[in-house]
């Protein structure tokens, strides 16, 4: 792998919330930031959007900075040349994410990566959008991006995703790899597979909404914020470990999967899940719900240095 | 509700991990602890399993204890007589508890309550073993119990639930009350799901056992740490909240949930996990990964005091 450079550049598209998460966090670990936005104003507000974050990350990480610098650019031109790592975080739309790219792909670097912030979309969505496909890769951030280490990384040029991880990593996120595409990417996946059953026992009556949310925060949550769920039922075996687990409860485990539910969102469900939140809300707005998780996560990031999880 | 005891009296039957770990925690705590184990030379090596348990208690609540006391019980009546609660941590089968009930039923007070650590069996499989119904409730805890918070709860009768919940919260536990027996109760209902989908990613080749537990612990297992599932969506909504959220991607989020896979615990499947678990182990051996698990804990539980979950 090539080294990486002492500054690295980074081109931000777009300067939403997660562009200013983005921007926070490289500028907080030494990059020059480049940032721009096609949208009438979106960049003259970026600064306020990257305070919260920028001092968040100081209470993560005082150590590593803030070192590096943001330039707000007028033009896609002077965001993307000379960067080696192109963050793109266009809306959700393939026709206009096509178009970016296009543009984009005349004015790049050569080894340059684009990395495309998507959630919805994938790889294989995005790539006919260039005439090189091996310049772009798929990462995705898990909200708030800035906090939460996990970048979900696809692409086809293994030089480029070395790349692209080592940037990733010189900004303290953990860069996790899929063998192929998917849509959801890994972390989603999990997630909407987890709510899925949370939702069948609300439908279900099994138990309420807040009942359902202390109880993973405070047993699976918990113990998944330092063990993945592969380990734990290589932990759950006993001395055996996962083997032993799979030959003693593989078959229990197969008819559990069995009886989970599939619900459906029907009103009667939505208005039970609306009414679940706002009760565990307790009369709390989105931003001081979103101020209390970000402190949580600030104060779990910050232990997991006095004890990293397994 | 009646007030509780100042010293309230806990009766654990059976000393084996769970036991010993419900021990450590309710004498931390300031409880009168009287267990009891039929099998040959269990409670002789109960303080050697309590040990450690003890030395991480005083490291996640220093200020609590340790202040109670251990009893070792020759007989059934000596640890049931006179207690407020009667832990259960027998074997998981139904005709060994039944016949335990049986036996505890004829020697416990009148309003004790007695609470089945199962994690297999339902109430609805235990209850026929007691005369009265009433007096039984399950209360699952989340492993290991003596630093999980979690302890999930059903039962019949009102007072005792209430009872029960007020003992477990007093040695700094977080009982959650399901509305419905059910296999599995909540939490492993939800690990279940989401295993299913993880071991899933791995049958389809999406992506490797370490790399999908790593999006887990640094992506929504670290979230979950600090917010519930069903709180997530309510901020990801942004401003609309969870009825924001589903009037724009419930349709999605439907489509997302038929997408999701059900895997076959295929011998090929089998030996990739347990080659995935021991590549993520990096020749970690079963006690060396769950010291470390144990720590993490200990260090994410010390920061839920500085900023504590939503």
């Amino acid at each position: 792998m090539d080294e990486l450079p002492s500054t690295p550049k980074i081109a931000i598209l777009g300067a939403g919330l997660i562009g200013a998460a983005w921007a926070a966090l490289f500028v907080h670990h030494g990059a020059e930031v480049r940032v721009w936005d096609p949208v009438d104003g979106a960049l003259s507000g970026l600064s306020a959007r990257m305070a919260v974050p920028r001092a968040q990350l100081a209470e993560v990480a005082p150590e590593a900075g803030p070192r590096g610098s943001v330039i707000l650019c007028d033009t896609l031109e002077q965001a993307v040349a000379g960067a080696d790592l192109i963050q793109e975080n266009a809306p959700e739309s393939l026709s206009l994410k096509h178009a970016l790219y296009a543009q984009v792909e005349a004015l790049m670097a050569d080894d340059a990566v684009l990395a495309s912030s998507t959630s919805a979309l994938t790889w294989s969505d995005l790539s006919p959008g260039l005439r090189d496909p091996a310049r772009l890769i798929t990462a995705h951030p898990f909200n708030p991006p800035h906090l939460v280490p996990l970048v979900e990384i696809y692409g086809i040029d293994p030089a480029r995703l070395a790349r692209a991880e080592a940037l990733y990593r010189r900004a303290d996120r953990v860069p996790v790899r899929l063998k192929k595409d998917a849509t959801g990417h890994i972390a989603n996946r999990l997630a909407s597979a987890l709510w899925r059953e949370a939702v069948f026992m609300v439908q279900d009556g099994i138990a309420d909404v807040e009942a359902i949310d202390a109880a993973l925060v405070n047993g699976p949550g918990l113990r998944w914020s330092v063990l993945g769920a592969h380990m734990a039922y290589h932990l759950g075996g006993g001395a055996g470990g996962m083997a032993g687990y799979l030959a003693h409860l593989g078959p229990s485990q197969e008819r559990r999967w069995a009886a989970l539910g599939t619900p459906t969102l029907s009103a009667a469900v939505q208005a039970e899940l609306v009414a679940g939140v706002e009760r565990e809300a307790v009369g709390r707005s989105i931003a001081a719900l979103e101020t209390a998780r970000d402190n949580a996560l600030i104060a779990a990031l910050r232990a997991r240095k006095e004890a990293p999880h397994v």
